[in-house]
């Protein structure tokens, strides 16, 4: 445990220089503004949250939080996300406004850094909650606006793997009612995306020849709306059989709203199982490996705030959209330095207050030594468009 | 040591709605324009900062300091300001820039709280850093930049207390030389605002009637510029003579900006001694007792990140100014409702994406069950500009 250098600063988090925060601004801007064009308005909520309140509701695991003690040794949480404490909100100051309410938010969530290289322990998530509506035309409009906020961060090229935790929550009932320690294993691959692992633990569990077919099926369902027909036949349980009908509904409402050209249906994709509980979705960048959004309905969430409701929402991963998106820097306009000396420093203000106002140019000025003579190229290091001599 | 109640969050942060947020968000953008315009790009760094390095060198005290362990063992601290990261950005991303920098930030800071009751946890600042220039008008350049500022937020009454440490610095090393405890005891009473204090402690330390005289003019040492020509004849030490000098050049530049009748001067106010260096201001609102900005000169805070450098800034405490101002709310525009039924989503959707992009209209879509009849007040719980049928 040795002394930080006084340069460095700790592991997973970002220094943004102006370049990158105006890009920041700009997909910040545009996304909370397509958002609020959808009915949904902006709230902040603190960094800090209790442990036992919004931390235990959130959807992170517990040894991903940041934890410290307030003064009377209550734990608290830096927050892991914007999903419970807008629950809270909910619950609490909004408790009188009637349903559905439609929250957006862009904030930075924490989580503290597993030894993996690379993840980050701070970032900005931009995103929205819809609470008091469980219908399928729900689902389907976060999923559309998610779609419409990817477009309004000037992400061109992406997909949208659509599932739905329900339909593998019955299959896996159907068929290892009496195994739940399998389920959660099976679910576990599911969720790190591990095929292989997923066949293996199949194969380890000495199924009949027919289960085990059934459940290595599973795999195959994801496509387009044909997936449907297929996962419908390969479960008869109730919980499954529901599942598909509201996919199935979502995705005729995504038809409606024209974008389902956009959207794969993906029932292997179950998102975080104990938290989700019902359509769940994952936005995938063109050559992009991880995630650029998240979301899902959580129809139990609010309960744990004690106004029961129904809800569904999705966050843009807005640090990983900064990566994939070109700076657009060229557009700033060039900024003016004025030099002047003490005689003329009365014009030279003048001069800058006039020209910040009227065409909003970006002004600095510079009083010189008295010896300073025409043109001294010392005086302007830094690049400007024009550097005017009051001298 | 009880458990929180589900709805409730910690001392001293808050949750901002719509209508606080939207305020917020439009004193933010007028603010960092404003600063852009005069030639300071935006900035962002980490809410998690080493202790060793930045929470050290930060100017809040070490016991109202956040501080948390990260998994190595390390103290890190949620930032109590931005000066300090913004010095450790300056000597590191940053060091081969040429000074000067001109960088700007709106930024959320974190204070444990002591046990008064109101005083905030966690709140926001919008300031500037100028680094790499020392002179007068450099300083009066960030107080014109602070008035600019107040303006753009929509703070329309306010008046600039304008001091300097280094005059009271030099006048106590030259009356109290071997009394360094006496020194700290009044400057920490004018700290504190607490004249009846420093009156105390001036009669309890048994100095010659002239000495204490002296030392009692120091308090009337406010008001308009009549006041460099008091405090010259007040003190010929010559710290406190080449400070009172350079204020009179602030003044001076202050007066080419045509500002100096928001600018009031006053030696009494010393600002947090061990940290500002030079010239120190605060902003006060009309009606309202606690300063809505604050700034001044640290000329020793690069020295700690290894690139020594003169520096001088200030920061709008925006939370206080969000509570001055009106909420403009008035201005949103009414939003728009539409209700469907299935036969007929496709239309009302295209309908809602017409008007979401043809006029930036906020527009909410819902379902309603196919039994509905028009008009049916249910549907259209909330407030909305016009309510759309499709059925």
């Amino acid at each position: 445990m040795s002394k930080p250098k006084v340069f460095e600063k700790p592991a997973g988090v970002k220094d943004y220089l102006p370049e990158a925060v105006s890009k920041l601004r700009r997909i910040e801007k545009s996304v909370l503004d397509c958002m609020r064009r959808w009915g949904y308005e902006q709230i902040v909520t603190p960094t800090l949250e209790y442990y036992d309140t919004v931390g235990i509701a959130s959807s992170t695991s517990d040894r991903k939080l940041f934890k410290l003690l307030d003064r009377n040794g209550t734990t608290l949480v830096m927050r892991s996300d914007m999903t419970a404490p807008i629950a809270r909100v909910v619950a609490s100051l909004l408790k009188e406004q009637p349903l559905p309410i439609r929250l957006s938010y862009h904030a930075s969530v924490f989580r503290a850094m597993e030894d993996e290289a690379g993840r980050e322990a701070e970032f900005y998530q931009t995103g929205v909650e819809l609470v008091g509506d469980g219908s399928a035309d729900a689902d389907a409009e976060v999923v559309a606006l998610a779609i419409a906020s990817l477009q309004a961060a000037g992400v061109e090229e992406f997909k949208i793997a659509l599932g739905h935790v329900g339909f593998l929550h019955g299959l896996l009932n159907e068929t290892l009612k009496d195994r739940p320690d399998a389920q959660t294993a099976l679910k576990e691959c599911l969720l790190g995306r591990d095929y292989v692992g997923y066949r293996k633990t199949l194969g380890d569990l000495g199924l009949g020849i027919s289960v085990r077919r059934e459940l290595e099926e599973v795999l195959r369902l994801h496509g387009g709306e044909e997936i449907f027909a297929h996962a419908r036949r390969l479960s008869r349980d109730p919980l499954a059989q529901a599942s598909i009908a509201h996919l199935r509904e979502v995705w005729e409402v995504l038809q409606a709203y024209g974008v389902s050209g956009h959207v794969l249906i993906d029932l292997t994709m179950i998102g975080d199982f104990s938290y989700y509980t019902g359509m769940t979705f994952e936005g995938y960048a063109a050559d992009h490996g991880f995630p650029v959004c998240s979301g899902g309905r959580y129809d139990n969430l609010l309960t744990q705030f004690g106004r029961p409701a129904p809800a569904t929402g999705f966050a843009l991963k807005t640090n990983r959209i900064l990566e994939l998106i070109p700076s657009g820097r060229t557009e700033k306009p060039g900024s003016v330095l004025l030099v002047y000396k003490t005689n003329r420093r009365k014009e030279a203000l003048a001069k800058a207050a006039e020209l910040r106002s009227a065409d909003g140019a970006s002004v600095e000025t510079r009083r010189v030594p008295e010896n300073t003579k025409p043109g001294e190229p010392a005086l302007t290091s830094g690049e400007y468009a024009e550097v005017i001599e009051f001298f």
